[in-house]
């Protein structure tokens, strides 16, 4: 019986998934090198140590009844060490290996006979001139490991913006793919459970700028064809890749209908927070169940939602404006608990419940009601 | 600016505000004396000390920008010295006076136009005597301060068994009330911001066993006249007191239509539970938002809903069938991460969504799921 879970990862995702664990009686541990952590803020404990300390990862197996991680960016020899010392780790290292490294994971995703944007791995100047001339430009040069929130990415237009990037990226592997004409971002929230079934939550439409996921309309604005073909690939994904717990498959749907995978995260997602507001369980409570082997709940959702990132200016840790923000009724707020606002940093998010279709009005009205935020000293 | 909220009292009330305070980003601290209270496994910090303890209650004055309290059964010295030392705390000592004293609470309800039972105050045997001349049987004796969930209360069908009850009270005052024959026990639970706001859920029915809530359905299943007049009179009441913050007016609606106010609670109350899963803005985000001066939210309920409360059994601390009942994709659960299940102690609930009218099949089904539950070693 599963009393007590362990988490790798102290951020935002850490700390949504343990509100939701403890609001149904689990007891949650944090492991994260940040004191007071967003995630330890609300757990029952945190051991203050490094992602491959592995002392303290022998002690997050010991108090625990199951680990798991927040993101993927952790060392893999911490979850190897886990497995290999009989304890209950979830999602694997065999999930982590593929998902941390954006070649592996786009030749996976090829392996499951699902589409994606060109791409080529770049180890050498010569390999970009080759990639270069094989799918072209504008293109996106990529870590293939590492990188998140659009760090460790430089587009490219030229083969000498291409040999700017590769000496910026100090000699790491990279992934040269083609940027793609997409009609739409679309996000995929899954979660698949021991027992093999999966549950997906509709697809969303994603805003990005400079990397940085900025709005989430769910569901997104497709043809229901498109959606059920997005479901079924996260779906595929997710039994092909023999995950337990919730992920999500990035995708972007062209002009003419295809759709081709992006990204894979092994975890929850941040397109995926208006689950916590408009449905009767969220990414983070699937999750919950998916690695306590509880069953999953088909996911419902009570109303449409627009999701808005809340990130730091670099110019005050305050947030101001909370008050006129929530003189709309419609609006729910989440703030994580982090003491420094740095600039681009993720700080906090809204969910606008809509009624009915998301419409431009519908989305004029979120921005507005983000535009009455701001940051003080 | 308000960023570190403190709370008087550990229990389930207060950790579901702390969960609901700390999603909004704010700090908690909790005092409560048993350690790792239900409240203090999600807070950030939890002073270990006795309600009344002084020199605690200055530290959680000082330690914190804002007070308040999750049930009316702390000492009232405590509030009052958070006052004469300049902390801000919410609800004040004159409310907490007020809904501490069933007598009080209710002289003050009629003071306000409003109904209630009809009722004496028995200090002496002769008291006694007299009203169950004036009042009549059945009744109910209740100790004026310090009874919840159907502790200190004495069901009566003659003066015997009324000199039986007063003998058992041991001295404390006690009030005598008529038992009125009620078509529906109602509540409405509300909040009044600093600024004379205030905002009503709708009126909930509830069904008690022995004194202890076990089930409310929301909407109760009332007219629209009788649900506005539950609503005016919360709301009435609110604007007297003068409260700030979320409480619970409970009612009995009789069979001719008319109501009666039974209690104030001044906090949010086991009716409301069920705001956390079905509103975009639950009793516990008021309470929030009123006792840090952040505008109200006008509740919308996403969906209909039952919620049921599970109760210990006295053998075996181990909840059991939460797989069985998860199976259910429209059930929410919430446990309180109590450590011993004694018989009939809340250690947790679950709220089932309802589409469309809550109805006897959709109770039979709450009904059916909550049998599935039990308690193991």
């Amino acid at each position: 019986m599963i009393r007590r879970i362990g988490v790798i990862g102290g951020g935002q995702l850490g700390r949504m998934f343990a509100l939701e664990a403890k609001r149904m009686g689990f007891e949650v541990v944090v492991l994260d090198p940040q004191e007071h952590s967003p995630c330890g803020q609300v757990a029952d404990e945190q051991i203050v140590a490094a992602y491959d300390d592995m002392e303290a990862i022998e002690r997050l197996g010991q108090s625990t009844d199951v680990v798991t991680y927040e993101f993927e960016n952790i060392a893999i020899a911490s979850v190897e060490y886990l497995e290999q010392h009989g304890y209950h780790v979830t999602p694997t290292s065999d999930v982590l290996r593929i998902t941390q490294d954006r070649l592996l994971e786009k030749r996976f995703v090829r392996s499951c006979g699902i589409a994606t944007a060109d791409f080529a791995e770049i180890n050498r100047l010569d390999d970009l001139s080759e990639a270069s001339m094989s799918i072209g430009f504008p293109a996106i040069l990529k870590t293939a490991r590492g990188g998140y929130d659009g760090k460790g990415q430089w587009r490219i237009q030229s083969l000498d913006e291409g040999r700017a990037a590769f000496s910026a990226a100090k000699g790491a592997k990279l992934i040269y793919e083609r940027v793609v004409p997409f009609a739409r971002e679309l996000s995929v929230v899954a979660t698949r459970g021991a027992n093999d079934a999966v549950v997906c939550y509709p697809a969303g439409e994603n805003t990005h700028d400079r990397g940085i996921l900025t709005m989430t309309v769910a569901p997104a604005r497709i043809s229901d064809n498109a959606r059920l073909r997005a479901r079924t690939i996260a779906t595929t994904i997710g039994k092909k890749l023999h995950i337990v717990g919730t992920y999500c498959v990035e995708l972007f749907l062209l002009a003419n209908g295809e759709l081709l995978v992006n990204e894979i995260a092994p975890r929850p997602h941040n397109s995926g927070h208006y689950t916590i507001d408009v449905t009767q369980c969220s990414q983070y409570e699937q999750h919950v169940r998916a690695i306590c082997d509880l069953p999953l709940a088909e996911p419902k959702l009570e109303s449409n939602a627009i999701m808005m990132n809340i990130l730091g200016a670099g110019k005050g840790d305050h947030l101001t404006g909370e008050d006129e923000l929530l003189t709309d009724p419609s609006i729910v707020l989440h703030m994580y608990g982090k003491r420094h606002a740095v600039n681009r940093r993720k700080m906090g998010h809204f969910t606008m419940l809509v009624d009915g279709a998301v419409d431009e009005p519908a989305i004029a009205r979120a921005k507005a009601a983000h535009a009455k935020l701001g940051w003080q000293d």
